[in-house]
């Protein structure tokens, strides 16, 4: 590899060629691309098919990633590589097949909540928090199976200690930050971060501003500081960025993300009534082309050469390969599965 | 490649651990299997988790089939590959992005008809041809593109001879017979096998006795004699065996094939009232352990070494070699394209 690799572990922008050559102006070469939320699994069809076109029509700038192999492919070829998430499992259904044929067409994360209950977990809005269904563990044990990656971004407290234990792989948290820097629901408490880190899992650090300190007025340095900090809570190795950039989405997006059809009524979600919106984003981070912000941040914050390659990319590039391919053993914890 | 391949061109057995053993008993290398015929996508996927299950239940037995390199590793590892084809495009609704899902998930034939009138053609029983549609030939260009072969098994003369005329690779009729030699509605006119044969396509030989001469009776050797005079008509290099073996099916199925949604009635197809299920198997070819029997017949009817590889497998191997993949160019005329 001729750099170290500069991987982020979420996005949700409204995709466009102008946002595909950010990610080349950027250097990207890997990015987790939420396609989906409420969506039911022929709908979520619908937007690999739109994915599809995007990767025939902007081939020079984008290709579909399904192994950590194709990170060296982008690094080479000068392109980047784009892996499918969902943020809820409303497209799997309550069809446990569904995750071997989402993963056979590209699907590597998939957050078992999204905010409320689901059939598998409780979400992090949720007032009682269930942990893992009966449900939710067969498809834990499925996702691990064929090589999907749990995601509990979204989840309760509970349920992310539960599929922390449960899951025989390393699971992540593709976009949050530590509840201890920033009281928000969505954020995690310590307790959660250790047990993630002590698996093997991976935390990717969020720039939506709802998850920051002081929010969109959220300093570069506090950004930063935190992220040395959480280093060494978790370890070097589990920690990453995982922006949850949603570049260009208009509001009516943020209102599909957080109500989809489970009510009638508006949810606020993070934000309230009187700032229902996408927030600004923070000053040193509007795109694809600012992740050279970050890098310097964390220098000037004393993170060495190695940590810093780490969060960037190289710590989301070594889980990426234990993590898509089918499982090397079935029952054994933590199983290192070849690609 | 330690012996000559041995493929089935069509299959559609009520699949079990006995088949699958039996499969491996006749040194059956691969076979094209129907897992669908008139349901919608959500349906064909039901029926993929339900092969996706058998894989997982009987990995010494088969694998899923994607590229023609697997029918190597089908010999080396002494198991049959399964590859995945649809007898009518019910499974792609009216969605032309659905042919690349469908490939990804390992749909290398589809039919763009079975007997009626589709989206795409005209099947053998309407009594007007329409050609290729609109839709048709867009669909054509897509199944090109991605690598699905064009199979016009149940497809009307004026609507196959379109398909062979605007595809820009060869196209399969994976089961039929001359209809010189027995005039079924299903069988193909001389007309349509030199056509295809001259544009490099295949015919795959059926032995579903409402296709052979004298049906449940016809003779070993007539069954031979014919595959013989065919090779001289289209070309020893392309033709092969597609039994359109249903072993263990039950007559409903049967029903289901004609049937379908599409009527309220009956519609007896190659049956009849007085005869309306599955007809009884020539006494030479019951399951997957006969291909001796019809390969010392083809030996019998004066046909080489060379001409038996090629129909009892090796024909069908180069084909899907060159069929599987992504074209290599657009608009050339029968691309050939790398796997």
């Amino acid at each position: 590899m001729k750099r170290a690799p500069l991987i982020d572990g979420l996005q949700y922008a409204n995709w466009s060629e102008k946002i595909f050559r950010q990610l080349r102006e950027g250097n990207v070469d890997a990015v987790h691309v939420t396609i989906t939320y409420h969506e039911t699994f022929r709908e979520t069809v619908l937007q690999i098919e739109k994915w599809n076109r995007w990767f025939e029509q902007y081939p020079n700038l984008i290709f579909q990633g399904r192994t950590a192999s194709d990170i060296e492919k982008a690094q080479k070829e000068g392109r980047t590589a784009i892996f499918f998430g969902s943020q809820n499992p409303s497209c799997m259904e309550d069809d446990i097949g569904l995750i071997e044929i989402l993963h056979t067409l590209g699907m590597r994360f998939m957050q078992l909540t999204y905010n409320n209950q689901s059939l598998l977990a409780s979400g992090c809005y949720e007032t009682e928090d269930t942990g893992l269904t009966r449900m939710g563990r067969e498809v834990v044990t499925e996702m691990n199976r064929v090589g999907m990656v749990v995601d509990m971004s979204h989840s309760g407290e509970r349920s992310t200690l539960h599929a922390i234990e449960h899951s025989s792989r390393p699971i992540a948290i593709t976009h949050a930050n530590p509840h201890a820097w920033h009281h928000a629901l969505r954020n995690k408490s310590d307790t959660v971060l250790k047990a993630l880190g002590e698996t093997g899992g991976m935390l990717g650090f969020s720039v939506y501003p709802h998850h920051l300190r002081d929010g969109s007025k959220c300093t570069l340095q506090s950004f930063c500081d935190m992220i040395v900090r959480t280093a060494d809570l978790m370890g070097h190795g589990n920690i990453g960025i995982g922006t949850d950039l949603c570049q260009d989405q208009p509001d009516s997006i943020v209102e599909w993300m957080r109500v989809g059809r489970w009510t009638k009524s508006i949810d606020y979600g993070e934000g309230s009534a009187a700032n229902p919106g996408f927030p600004p984003m923070p000053e040193w981070f509007n795109d694809n082309r600012d992740f050279k912000t970050i890098e310097s941040g964390l220098c000037a914050a004393g993170l060495d050469k190695a940590g810093i390659e780490g969060v960037m990319g190289g710590n989301w590039h070594r889980f990426f390969a234990k993590s898509f391919g089918p499982a090397a053993g079935g029952s054994e914890s933590h199983v290192r599965a070849a690609e």
